[in-house]
C-alpha cells in the first residue's frame, strides 16, 4: 500500500535538542566539581533522571528539577543559593532559546507536504513543545501535531486511530530506535531511522533486537523523499 | 439544537486541585518566614509565577521551580539547600498523592456517559494531567482527553473541529470563567459553570465582563444532568 501519512518525530530529527541537554550538562559539571571535585556528575544526574521519570516525565523542567536535587544531593547540602539561581537560569534558557534546525530540513519538508499528510509525533514537555514547533517556522506544514507524554505502541496506536489512519499507509521518521522506529513496526507501520550526532542513553536499544525488515535506515533527511517513493 | 457532546474541565471541576496548591503555598511561607519573618511569600511567589507563565507553561513541575526561585531571591541567597531540597519534595508529593474526586463526580459522570459523549478538556502539563486521570479511575468514562497549554477560543475550536463538532451541540462545564466559560460561549457552544471553593488569581475575571447568555450556574455536578436535559 502507497504511503500517504509522514509521521516525524521532532526532538533531534528536525532540530537539535539533545546536544543543548550535554552542553547544559557539561556546564552542571563544571559548577559541581568546584564543591566536590572527585564527583562523578553525569552518572549521578542520569540516576536522577531515571528514578524520576515516572515523577516527573520527559522535557527541560523535569531536567532542570533534576540538576537541582542532583546538586543537593553530591554536595550534600552545601551548594549555595547563589548555585542553585545559576541551574534555575540554565533551564530558562534552555525553554527560550531559538530551535535550531538541522540540515535540510526546511527544503525536504516544504518538499514532502506536497505529496503527503505530515505529522508532527514528538515526546515531552506538552507547553516546551509546542512552543518549540512555534519558534521552529514549520508548523504550517503539518497537517497536525501529536504530542504524547511516551512513545509506544499504544500511543502510536491511538494516533493512527483518532486520525483514521491505517498502519500500512503510515511511515514514521525519527531518530529513536527505541521511541520512533520500533512501535511503529510493531504496529504494522514502516519506519526510517535517522541518527542525530548522540543519543540519549535512555533512548538506547540494541541493534540486535530490531526486526530485520520494516525499516531503513538513511544518513540524512534530505534522502527521505526518494526513500519514501519507493516504498 | 440538542446537546451531543459535553467537555468537562479536571481540575477542581472533577478533583481538588487549587487547595493542594495552597496547602503547599502556605507551607512555602512557613519555611520561607523562617529566614525572613517580614516577607510576603504568597505576594512574591503570585509575582514570580506570572513572570514564568510563558516560559514554564501550567503545572505543578512549573510551580515547584517557581517556589524554588522564589525561596533564593526572598532569602537573599541565604537559603539553605536542605530547604530547597524540602521544597523538591513537595514538588514529587503533589505530582504523586492519589486524585481525590469532588464529591457526586462519579455518579454523575456514570449518568451522564450513558447520555452524551464526555471529553475531558483540561489545560497543565501533559504527564501530570495523564496521571491523574490514571489515577482518578474515571478514565474509562471519556470518549477522549485533550490536554491543552492554554485554554482560549482558538484551542477550543481546534478541538471542536478535530473532532466534528458542532458548538451548537457542545457544552462545556468547569470552574473556571476564563478558561472553561467565556472561551466556550464565544465560540458559539453553551456552558455550565460550577464554582470550586477557591479560583487561582489567574482565572479570576470580573463577573460584569461574562455575557448574559449562553451559561447558566451551578452549585454542584449532581444538578448537572438535570440542567442538561433543558437545553
Amino acid at each position: 500500500m502507497a504511503v500517504t501519512v509522514v509521521g516525524l518525530d521532532g526532538d533531534d530529527t528536525l532540530w537539535h535538542n539533545e546536544t543543548r541537554f550535554q552542553l547544559t550538562q557539561a556546564e552542571l559539571r563544571e559548577l559541581l566539581q568546584r564543591h566536590v571535585p572527585e564527583a562523578d556528575v553525569e552518572r549521578h544526574l542520569a540516576g536522577v533522571e531515571m528514578k524520576n521519570l515516572a515523577i516527573y516525565g520527559y522535557g527541560v523542567k523535569a531536567f532542570t528539577l533534576s540538576m537541582i536535587e542532583t546538586a543537593v544531593e553530591l554536595t550534600q547540602g552545601k551548594i549555595p543559593a547563589s548555585d542553585i539561581e545559576v541551574i534555575l537560569g540554565w533551564g530558562k534558557r534552555m525553554l527560550m532559546e531559538p530551535t535550531e534546525l538541522l540540515p535540510g530540513v526546511e527544503v525536504a519538508l516544504r518538499e514532502l507536504s506536497l505529496r503527503y499528510d505530515l505529522l508532527l509525533i514528538t515526546k515531552g514537555d506538552l507547553f516546551d513543545q509546542e512552543s518549540k514547533l512555534a519558534r521552529s517556522g514549520l508548523a504550517g506544514l503539518f497537517l497536525g501535531v501529536e504530542i504524547l507524554s511516551e512513545k509506544n505502541v499504544n500511543s502510536y496506536r491511538g494516533v493512527l486511530k483518532r486520525r483514521g489512519i491505517k498502519p500500512e499507509e503510515f511511515v514514521m521518521v525519527g531518530n529513536s530506535l527505541r521511541s520512533d522506529i520500533l512501535p511503529a513496526i510493531e504496529l504494522g507501520a514502516r519506519a526510517v531511522h535517522i541518527p542525530y550526532e548522540v543519543t540519549w542513553h535512555h533512548e538506547e536499544v540494541p541493534e540486535e533486537s530490531l526486526p530485520r525488515e520494516g525499516w531503513q535506515r538513511i544518513d540524512s533527511i534530505a534522502e527521505l523523499s526518494r526513500v519514501l517513493a519507493k516504498l
